[in-house]
């Protein structure tokens, strides 16, 4: 469902758990950032009115994880700070290709994987806490379902840009090198790291 | 109460007579630019809380008025689309300070003398289409406070970056040269022509 092909490894596992703070803190930061590329999306193509329709539900909604987030650390008296990037949007944006309509197929689907992994780490931390943090295995969990729809809504408008068949293979290739991407990580604990 | 040194002048209200579906949809535009600037003063000034919060807000009110503009759109059979620049938004952008925190300030202020601009110009032309299309005077009469109140959002958290004075001596700079902007106006009819 969520078009991924790998799945987390124990790796970052190991870095939530020494880092819970840092990923918390970077987690704020995603949502801002997703509500971020939602609104830049409907900038671009301003005369797609579903687009619009979407973005602007999509924007809503990771404002108000955003919120729920930072509502997460200061119960937890952690400190919201600027992060040092860990890279991972900035390779995927990275993939996209310059021509229209190309070039929104791909900001679309890239947004649907960064959707989708968000997803799939949201599970893989609520599951992986709730022995010990049954309150934040219960955040994670709730935000899983909303991730999910994401992903599909930025699946489904790929296909307003190109034919349906073309948008699945762009995105069976975005997805082969986002697990690269992933399987590679990065040495700051972050979501996507 | 809006720190605006000018008031619009007959010249627009000719425009909008002339111009009155095209001015629509520039308004459409205006209510995303609006959302798009709170979003990006989001991601400048991440750390600063306060202002993430009340950003959050505006955006939600000014997608909210993006969606009713819309919706008058489609009730008069008025194609959306995308329009050339009036260059209101960019002439007074271009008046930013390089360095923080002077920067922080003038973008506040700026995006608070368009919110002002918007305000004034909303209940002008309530007034000035009353007589003949009561619902789109009723229409612009609602939205005229929630834009004075984000004028006076923008200026209070300029005065986190800055004394109190200061931003108000920069304000009555920078509404001089909006004034000057305004009488110069634009040949293409825009909210802000
Ligand atoms: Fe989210
Ligand atoms: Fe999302
Ligand atoms: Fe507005
Ligand atoms: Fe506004």
């Amino acid at each position: 469902m969520l078009h991924l092909q790998s799945e987390s490894t124990q790796r970052w596992l190991q870095q939530v758990d020494e880092n819970l703070p840092e990923i918390l803190i970077d987690h704020a930061h995603c949502e801002r950032k997703a509500a971020s590329t939602a609104m830049n999306l409907m900038n671009s193509y301003t005369e797609n009115r579903p687009l619009c329709v979407e973005m602007t539900r999509i924007i809503q909604e990771e404002l108000e994880h955003y919120h729920m987030v930072m509502d997460v650390l200061d119960r937890r008296g952690i400190t919201f700070k600027r992060l040092a990037s860990g890279h991972y949007g900035r390779q995927l944006n990275a993939l996209t290709r310059e021509r229209e309509p190309q070039r929104g197929v791909d900001r679309l689907l890239i947004a649907s994987l960064i959707e989708a992994r968000s997803c799939e780490r949201f599970r893989l931390l609520a599951d992986h806490v709730r022995p010990r943090d049954a309150e934040l295995a219960d955040f994670y969990a709730g935000l899983f379902e909303s991730e999910a729809r994401h992903h599909t809504t930025y699946v489904k408008l790929a296909e307003l840009f190109a034919p349906r068949a073309e948008v699945h293979q762009r995105l069976d290739q975005l997805s082969l090198q986002e697990t690269a991407i992933i399987a590679k990580g990065s040495p700051l604990p972050r979501m996507h790291s």
